[in-house]
């Protein structure tokens, strides 16, 4: 088993200020590792960066047709979003149209991180509700299926038929038997899978017009393509999934997780990335992803949406420029092509 | 030059989500290394962990007795504050007391982290000024000094008088030359230096009265005091460091930095602590301190200032308990005594 490897470097004038140490791992759509850094069988609780495994049922089940669900629901479905109004709106509607509401939900109330959303609940003297909920679209997706399969209303229970449909999803594009989970964020059990077969299961949605088969084929399709079709609402303004997204093209998708994880699904490559920062920093998860989506061949270095995450500046109050965050050199290769 | 080493872990469920690796040394007042983790020769930027020192010039040259302070003042200018109103106040009377206002400072303005302090902010339709940046008492404390001094206003100039005596005092008490300096969040230089150095700095402030002479061992003493007279000044409502400092007694003084610092002055024991976490998190450098001080037999393990820091609970966004963050049992070896 390989230590984790330093992937990630924080300067500060001539010093190397700190270090963040991880896991990375790209497949190809058959789920063979075409390169990895650290250790590719570490387990791994992939938080939110799998949402679109956990989506998988909602699809496949055909429970999202019955619903008449739309690309911007499957896309909220795999979303960890800001909570702002384009969020929440979308969310209630979505459980109106179910004769659900917010009291249906099991995720949690969770202060949006959208500003105008905190601001209009400041100004109007209220808390935030569980629609604030990052995960708020992909509890949706759950009461859909929930509907579909008939189960109760505690849906997040491991033992649910809702959790017991994603865990099948889960194993079955990771390639793995789950070694068991944790309780998430937002109380819905966390699969854990080696890092190797979260990329590979990027990597055969990232493929499925070619290794996947059926319904499953054809959901996997569909929630990535909703997820690029609409970067605002798989997180939110100013995030690293929007802006990525949105400036990558090609149909490619990335997906942050909680504690440092990220994954890329790249179509046009039929590659899948999955990466998880030891220590859980977002700062040294984005840059790292930014790194390898160019040494793939996907970001420009210079696109500024790639940029401010591959190797920002880091300010001090006073404006001044005292350092940067960048890939380390043995990492990031000067940006070799892999 | 050893790893860095995994002193604090985060579990979710039945895994080890994330690892927290770092330095740290233990050092006696005679500046002999006790017991190190990692390298203890890394060079470290010890950013605000080491305000004692910068502070030493203010006492040590009789600018603090010129302008009177008191040991508020003295505790200020050790402090890494919230922008409470404590702490605001106090530091414009002072500079009010030099015939100086906020605009002499030059550590630029931070949203404070003070809860009533934001709101009073905002209910006032304002911003931030530069009292509320963390680091104002500091800054009030070079002002005071370069007022004894007679030097210009950029008082923050690596090479100004105020900074000279700053890296003066640093490399007398870590008994280093300093390999450089980055620039601080408060646009101050901040000396580098190995974490042994450090160590050895904060020991040989703990056990003043036997291995300091004449001004110097005064001034130890003095801002030692201070700061543990004071813990809500020197941190605020909340902060590791105060409510820490407060619960401890015997005066015993522990001070964060940013990236992942923390230091300890223990002057019952004579030791120094310093520790750095490769990647920067609080989390873990609060952990990792408080497995220290345990193990040196400086806390409680129950105490439940130190056990809210020694092993956290994190619960989600439904108050479930999803997992802990604990030091490592390498590290913290079951409490067992250093």
């Amino acid at each position: 088993m390989a230590e984790a490897a330093a992937l990630v470097e924080i300067t500060r004038g001539p010093f190397v200020e700190g270090t963040h140490r991880g896991h990375a791992v790209v497949c190809d759509a058959r789920g063979s590792v075409l390169a990895a850094w650290g250790d590719p069988e570490r387990i791994t609780l992939p938080r939110s960066s799998v949402k679109i495994l956990q989506a998988m049922p909602l699809v496949e089940s055909g429970a999202a047709d019955t619903a008449g669900l739309g690309t911007e629901q499957l896309a909220l479905a795999c979303a960890s979003h800001n909570g702002a109004a384009i969020h929440t709106d979308r969310v209630a509607a979505w459980l109106d149209g179910l004769g659900l509401g917010e009291q249906d939900l099991r995720c949690g109330a969770q202060m949006p991180d959208d500003g105008p959303a905190r601001q209009a609940l400041r100004a109007a003297g209220q808390g935030p509700c569980q629609f604030h909920n990052n995960c708020s679209g992909k509890h949706a997706g759950f009461l859909t299926l929930n509907r579909h399969l008939g189960g109760d209303a505690q849906y997040v229970d491991p033992a649910h038929p809702v959790q017991r449909a994603v865990l099948d999803a889960f194993e079955g594009l990771t390639g793995e038997t789950s070694p068991g989970f944790g309780i998430d964020g937002c109380s819905a059990p966390n699969f854990a899978a080696s890092l190797r077969g979260i990329a590979a299961a990027m990597a055969r949605i990232a493929g499925a017009e070619t290794v996947l088969d059926g319904t499953r084929r054809d959901a996997a399709i569909r929630l990535r393509e909703a997820m690029a079709l609409h970067p605002l609402l798989i997180a939110g303004e100013g995030r690293a999934c929007s802006e990525l997204v949105a400036s990558l093209g090609k149909g490619a998708v990335v997906k942050t997780g909680a504690e440092g994880v990220f994954i890329a699904i790249l179509p046009e490559q039929g590659l899948g990335v999955a990466l998880k920062i030891e220590d859980g920093a977002t700062r040294a998860s984005e840059c790292a992803l930014a790194a390898l989506l160019v040494r793939l061949g996907v970001a420009d270095p210079a696109h500024p949406m790639v940029e401010k995450r591959l190797n920002p500046h880091q300010l001090n109050r006073a404006a001044t420029v005292t350092g940067e965050i960048r890939p380390t050199a043995a990492f990031y290769a000067g940006g070799a092509p892999l």
